[in-house]
């Protein structure tokens, strides 16, 4: 067998690269020092990154998706010749699943049947919900938007993705009946959702999106998930629908405050969800990074364009 | 704007059908008295079917999806020219659903969640799994099996489905990548299962299908998850192997014995759901049999082939 002509190192050392490595070699390249490489798969912080590159290196992979803190510490600027590729979109698919997951808890009756310690099912069945045929709205159609319509659609659910500009959202998955509609008239999204899920970024004008107006405007049996960040539902708004009834129950993965106190009324409330924002455990995080970094080893090996390209002078 | 030439009736009269009138217009044709009808949706049980039908009745829907019951009390006899369908795979859909909600539920840890008065980040970390790149075997792939693996594919999950002949399962939205396994080389899924549904008939063959053997062959990430009958796994051998950490958990909307009697161990276990054999609610039932016969009518009405065609002489 012929060898690999391409040589990837991966840096700083890491007990544990062997997913990694696993990942290049997959894609067709070989493991190698960094003085041998024409890429760098980089594992470590903003601050820990070398000054000086071998000319050789073309190519390194930052290991996040957001990368304000390698812009802060300059390395862009340092490294002006090498193309940079972030993780963005690597790190969605979990985020998604766990929407999912709360979603469909929530609406079969879940968390009451855990308590259960009989057999209740005439008291259960008529609390038994699907997907199907219903709307699910979902704020923000960034990764773990566009990764979780594709999971959506064969359960039968109509999608309504909320983002910036009303461009409609495409992707590998998604059906073209998904309605975009722009945030400015969220407004007129309410009277056919059935559930939301809170996916878009924490802004000043996304702070408490979800309210008490809009949370009046769901039913009786709609589920709230949010795995964005805690801020874009007012809480107590939240807490005070989920006592009355007004709507079916919140699977939350962030809150604000976060962490969420002890006794707070969120915990011991019986339609509340709560995941201590781990829908993207560090072990499933390294799993994902390394299934991005056989993507882009293989386009890097083929000579095609890279995924999540950063462009510094434009800021991402 | 023209009529419809095209008159369906339901019977016997009940107080729900409004459903069903919704879906017999919206596919084309019109609701009346069986004395003008062209076919009849029958929601009743088999000793109330008319014993004589109009002439110009030629099809009769069935509101079950196993029509034992009808052939026992000899309507296919009495009517030798009608075409008779039932509602084989209108059911399906809600409990693959459920099957889906509780192998997540299971994999991503949501009854230690569900326990939870404190944020546990650091400590639930470690137990939160995906379904992302593992492998789910289905045992039967008939209308259940067949609906969730369209529900596996956009989570990354591979499929092995057993069914008794090997015969690749095809159908819309199933993958050309999964795998179909006969039934007598089961054995040789074990090694590479993550996870294991159960939705195969109860038969001799079946019973006690997962048993002590085929429970020390998964691993401790394992969830079983039962959506089919109590009897196809050996209850006394899943109690131990949850109890001993041998797999990671189970979700049982069936159980043996059924119901399960208070006090039994699997209320108890941390590790098994348990939901009353409550995936198929009476009210999802009723919209998936107006979705079936929608569904119907349309073809009926463009004179194609009916889904779900009931052959008397061959006994289903």
């Amino acid at each position: 067998m012929q060898e690999s002509a391409t040589t990837i190192a991966i840096g700083p050392e890491q007990p544990s690269t062997r997913l990694l490595e696993k990942a290049i070699v997959g894609a067709g390249a070989k493991v190698g020092e960094l003085a041998d490489a024409d890429a760098l798969i980089w594992t470590g912080t903003p601050d820990a990154f070398p000054t000086e590159l071998p000319a050789a290196v073309r190519w390194v992979q930052l290991p996040a998706a957001g990368i304000e803190d390698f812009f802060d510490a300059g390395v862009f600027a340092a490294h002006p010749d090498v193309l940079f590729t972030s993780a963005a979109g690597a790190f969605a698919h979990s985020v998604a699943e766990h929407a999912l997951m709360l979603l469909l808890a929530g609406v079969r009756y879940l968390p009451e049947h855990l308590r259960a310690t009989s057999w209740q099912q005439r008291e259960f069945f008529p609390h038994v919900g699907s997907l199907r045929g219903k709307t699910v709205t979902i704020l923000g159609a960034g990764g773990i938007g566009r990764a979780l319509i594709p999971m959506l659609a064969p359960l039968g659910a109509h999608v309504i993705a909320v983002n910036r500009s009303g461009r409609p959202v495409t992707g590998a998955g998604i059906p073209a009946e998904v309605e975009t509609v722009p945030a400015e008239q969220l407004s007129r999204v309410w009277s056919h959702t059935d559930h939301v899920v809170v996916a878009a970024p924490a802004t000043a004008e996304t702070r408490h999106l979800i309210g008490a107006d809009e949370l009046a405007r769901l039913r009786p049996s709609s589920w709230v998930i949010n795995v964005a960040r805690g801020s874009l539902i007012d809480t107590d708004a939240l807490v005070d629908a989920l006592s009355r009834g007004v709507i079916g129950g919140a699977g939350l993965d962030v809150t604000d405050p976060e962490p969420l106190p002890d006794g707070h009324p969120l915990w011991t409330l019986p339609n509340a969800i709560i995941t201590p924002h781990d829908s993207n455990p560090p072990q499933l995080r390294l799993a994902a990074f390394a299934d991005h970094v056989g993507a882009n080893v293989t386009r890097f090996v083929a000579g095609e364009p890279l995924l999540a390209i950063i462009e510094p002078e434009r800021g991402y």
